[in-house]
């Protein structure tokens, strides 16, 4: 089957704290035709970067109705933070200032009434390494996707399809377990989360202490790991130990099959897996340990996911104006 | 509607370290029509166990026939352990002995070939809560079921009608989690589980240590408490100051919007429920706190839950011999 341009497009926007990345995808749904990448003017207050969002998704708009003579078929946008998805609403997003912003509606208006869904980061993450990624090496569906980068966070499947929201849109939160009890205080106000300890942003803090060297990154530290350092085996140790004890409790709660690593520190493949895989084993004693993988999509993981959620309202759409929904997507419609 | 004998019955069996209950349920689900109760004969070892709950089952199947001149439509049993749904087996259950018992042939054979569901005791009890009980308040239908007994186990359900089993079966464990690292040695053998301070079990041996009395018990912890015993208070501190710390980490992962408490501790009611709502409220940061209700069903939940099983058979069966299947109870299925 080709993806010809005949079969329309969608656009997708990942909006992180330091930058935006826009893509236009084709219905292979991997298939990224186009991308484009800014830096989130963060500096200039939220309702800049409400802006930005706004006119680097038309500028993408009108980029993909002059290359294929037509509008997107649906717009997708993720962001990190306490997502509406049924409103349509960023409830909550840290790192972007965001409070209450009806999203969806501000982003369907400016593209000329483009259907759009809006998106927890993570979770979109997830969706697509589930469909297009790692995940299909778990074939019941049950699986945490993990991204270690400023903050951790997880999608959490279990096992219909749909990553889990929670009630409130606040599923996920692994960087936020309490591993350290008393140990130091996180951003999110609780002490010893596991944030504080196994994130790219932690390992990069306690090596740059370490090393010495203020703008070494977590790569670096990785690479010295690799080369034997024994102040970078510490600060490994450290971020591993808390990482196998935090997912040690996501494994008793939920008993997943899979657990894919990835985000910033994940991209230290076997230098991280293989030290996390001998301290869960340690560690374990009734739990029966998940396979532990490397993310499959790297970086892009966040703009397919867009795409994804895009591409799902296309298909809802077409199947709402059939008598019968196509079976293998009902799991698109909870 | 009435629920009148010709609508059928099913058996139900509540298989305990302890105790065995058996129940006879009609149509309603909710009617406990005939029960009895038995001690496990775990003494006798593992085989003898498997033995008591067949012929209880057995007896109880001759009851019913006896009664109503017909045999129960289905029969459902639950444990606690390592339950394989799908193949109907006891993988492991360290309180009866039991290890890979193939319990749905077993019992379908003593019970003249009865279509026999097997099911994980406090995942029954949360099926109960959701559909009879206090469930019924999260509308979402994501919530937690704790059940606070010698153990703790959860329940957990992440809004599609169903309990999350886990991969392996082995989802829940929330009395697994590790709140207190290089705390007392749990009987699973990691330290500082959850499970060595807040399950009855644990409350009922600091109380007996505190006050000196070897016989007392959790419920009579709770009413030292009420009394304002200053010893009985550093107890139940202790207790809901871990729970607290486990529920939480529950919370920040998957965001539920109820937490239904069972168990024997949790027929302290409000003696437990308000401090722990307290501890919780101070402790939260970010995350948004779920309600906190007593479980509605008490000591009926598992029995319930089991007849639920075994009343899902019966509508499977009845709808597999449908063109279409009732709409409402599509969820079962899944």
């Amino acid at each position: 089957m080709t993806s010809d341009h005949d079969d329309g497009y969608v656009l997708a926007l990942d909006v992180g704290g330091t930058g935006l990345k826009g893509a236009l995808i084709g219905p292979d749904r991997r298939h990224v035709r186009y991308q484009e990448r800014r830096p989130t003017p963060r500096a200039a207050g939220p309702d800049a970067v409400v802006e930005g969002v706004l006119g680097f998704a038309h500028e993408l708009y009108e980029t993909g109705r002059d290359r294929y003579g037509a509008p997107p078929l649906a717009a997708g946008v993720i962001f990190p933070g306490i997502v509406d998805e049924e409103r349509g609403t960023a409830v909550y997003a840290a790192n972007l200032g965001w409070r209450d912003v009806p999203l969806r509606r501000l982003l369907s208006e400016r593209l000329h009434g483009t259907d759009v869904r809006v998106g927890h980061d993570v979770r979109a993450g997830g969706l697509a390494e589930a469909r297009l990624g790692a995940g299909a090496r778990a074939t019941g569906g049950r699986f945490f996707f993990v991204s270690l980068g400023t903050g951790i966070a997880c999608a959490i499947s279990t096992g219909d399809g749909r990553m889990e929201t929670g009630a409130h849109g606040g599923a996920g939160e692994l960087g936020h377990i309490v591993v350290r009890p008393g140990g130091e205080k996180c951003g999110c106000g609780q002490h010893g989360c596991l944030e504080t300890l196994a994130s790219a942003a932690a390992v990069t803090r306690a090596w740059a202490v370490a090393g010495g060297d203020p703008t070494a990154t977590a790569a670096d530290a990785a690479r010295a790991v690799d080369a034997g350092d024994p102040a970078a085996l510490a600060v490994w140790d450290t971020a591993v130990d808390a990482l196998a004890d935090g997912l040690l409790t996501g494994i008793s709660l939920l008993d997943p099959e899979l657990v894919i690593i990835g985000g910033g520190l994940g991209e230290a493949g076997e230098t991280l897996l293989t030290p996390l895989r001998a301290a869960l084993t340690r560690k374990a004693t009734f739990q029966r340990l998940p396979d532990l993988v490397p993310a499959a999509l790297g970086d892009a993981a966040g703009s397919l996911g867009a795409g994804l959620l895009a591409w799902d309202a296309v298909t809802a759409a077409g199947a709402g104006a059939l008598p019968h929904a196509p079976k293998g997507r009902s799991h698109d419609r909870h």
